[in-house]
């Protein structure tokens, strides 16, 4: 997946990994494991936010876990030190549970961010941050492909905080010249996603809706466009900007082949052949921040660091259903 | 100064200032209330931040005075009742402080706004609201003027909470139908300004430096450009904005005949016939947040609310350093 020098970067390095037992945090733990580096991940394990312990399951043994929240301060101040690089995934990206409670979005997403960024200033100003962003940052596409010099007009209050979190990352680069970038993760989906509730990835619990035999509701009419990424390519987005030299102070999207959210729908009905699905009207209440269709252009990452999605949509399904067929107990 | 329509708009409105005893909170106050407004103006005192009783010492029995941090979500909930606008004042526009204490800034700058908005959807959704922007939130210009479509990029942890505030109030106004606009105000100078340091706005110290016949040290060359905003231009395009109809969910420059900051100073000079000026080179701690010239592109508001600066550089210094004189022991 990546050159012999970006692997060989990572061994012995000391990496930390902020809500490392999350869906995409624990499988770039996995990964940076397998890379030879000397992995710390912290999480709060907040109920309903991702973190999972069964999700570093293969690697229990070879990684220090931390259980804490990235808006304590005074273990975000210890934790930082002696660390190579931090890949900062902590964070809830819920549309929903921000407009009912914007005051814990803020606190998750910024005063959470500017905790880590003072830590490292304070304690460790020569580390490098890969800061984890989201196309929720642009809210509804006024052109596609999305580039990352688009105007960022969020249609929630996740998307203004993420916003202000990435932007302290960026900041904190300038100003003091800690080494931070931002990846803009277009919609992932993929093994050791949480699969109690749909507000934190739609894709996901299509999967499980699919895998129960149930009817899938899609509104409007179907056909919004979305980037359907697979987790192992988002990794391996993380694993190759933190090994970079011309990163820094920069933002990137990444992003996959486009589908209809009814075609990706029908390409997993198609494989598990179970399942349905039926279109209805927008709600009322989502039409507002309802985004319609986004493409991401990643075609800046792909120039910088040459990376680039490898996962088929077929075969990022098939992965993803094995794992939970095996693992079902530890997520329904 | 406003056509009799905008003036009579106002006779018996209920109106809430938050951030009411400061500098343009207070000096607003005093319009409203010549206008006929009903006022309450909320103010937290908090040490250093331009508050003071004294502002309102001309309509001190015509207000009513609550003194209570915005960031109470319980008094808010409650003080925005029954107001038919809010003139969004309450926030801090320090650089240096939000770079040494991120936390108190984001708290006060953004925290704070969504305490207010969440008040409002939930006590009062039909209110109005104009909220202070800055053009602190551009960061460095890109190109001049700068207009409301330049990029959002500041170079401090202010520039960023101001722009998730008031974004935050857009979004309101998309979403929640809670009519919501903002001002992104110049440098503003004149009466009632706190002038015991320099930390909230250098043109008003610079006319204290210069009442106390001190030297004034600039730096660089002294040739940065910026919009010296007098402060009865600024309520008036607040007072304008809250009467009109077409402003919701928009932003505004406000700005004014641009000036460098040598030119500012030696004006002021001439008319106070006091004090003097050096010139150094940029401190190196400052350097990374040095926004170099500023001029605001103001024909938007101009075009869609008429609304343009009327004070000349000279008048507005001469009522300055009249105000000071006369009631300096308020100030010192």
């Amino acid at each position: 997946m990546i050159t012999t020098k970006k692997k060989d970067f990572y061994k012995n390095k000391k990496v930390l990994v902020t809500g490392g037992l999350g869906f995409i945090g624990s499988t770039l733990c996995i990964e940076l494991v397998k890379l030879g580096a000397d992995v710390t991940l912290i999480d709060s394990l907040v109920p309903d936010y991702g973190g999972n312990l069964f999700n570093i399951d293969p690697i229990k043994n070879k990684v220090k876990v931390n259980i804490s929240d990235v808006r304590d301060r005074y273990s975000m101040n210890y934790l930082v030190q002696n660390k190579d690089i931090m890949f900062n995934l902590a964070g809830t990206l819920s549309h929903v549970d921000s407009m009912r409670d914007p005051y814990t979005d803020l606190e998750i997403n910024v005063t959470s961010q500017v905790s880590i960024l003072e830590a490292c200033r304070n304690n460790n100003p020569k580390i490098k941050i890969i800061f984890a962003g989201t196309r929720n940052q642009y809210g509804k596409a006024q052109y596609l492909p999305v580039d990352e010099k688009h105007p960022l007009e969020p249609t929630d209050v996740n998307g203004i905080n993420c916003n202000a979190g990435e932007y302290y990352h960026l900041l904190y680069n300038k100003v003091y010249g800690i080494r931070a970038c931002s990846l803009r993760l277009s919609n992932t989906y993929g093994p050791r996603h949480q699969m109690k509730h749909e507000r934190q990835g739609i894709l996901n619990w299509f999967l499980r809706q699919i895998m129960n035999g149930e009817q899938i509701t899609l509104h409007g009419t179907g056909t919004q466009i979305r980037d359907a990424h697979y987790v192992d390519d988002v990794v391996n987005a993380f694993i190759l900007a933190g090994a970079s030299d011309n990163v820094w102070g920069e933002v990137f999207n990444t992003g996959c082949t486009p589908i209809s959210l009814k075609d990706y729908v029908e390409a997993a009905i198609k494989i598990y052949r179970k399942g349905g699905y039926k279109i209805i009207p927008f709600p009322e209440n989502r039409k507002p921040i309802e985004i319609g269709d986004y493409i991401a252009d990643y075609s800046k990452i792909n120039k910088m660091i040459g990376w680039k999605p490898k996962f088929n949509l077929d075969t990022g399904l098939k992965r993803t259903f094995e794992y939970y067929d095996k693992y079902k107990k530890f997520y329904w």
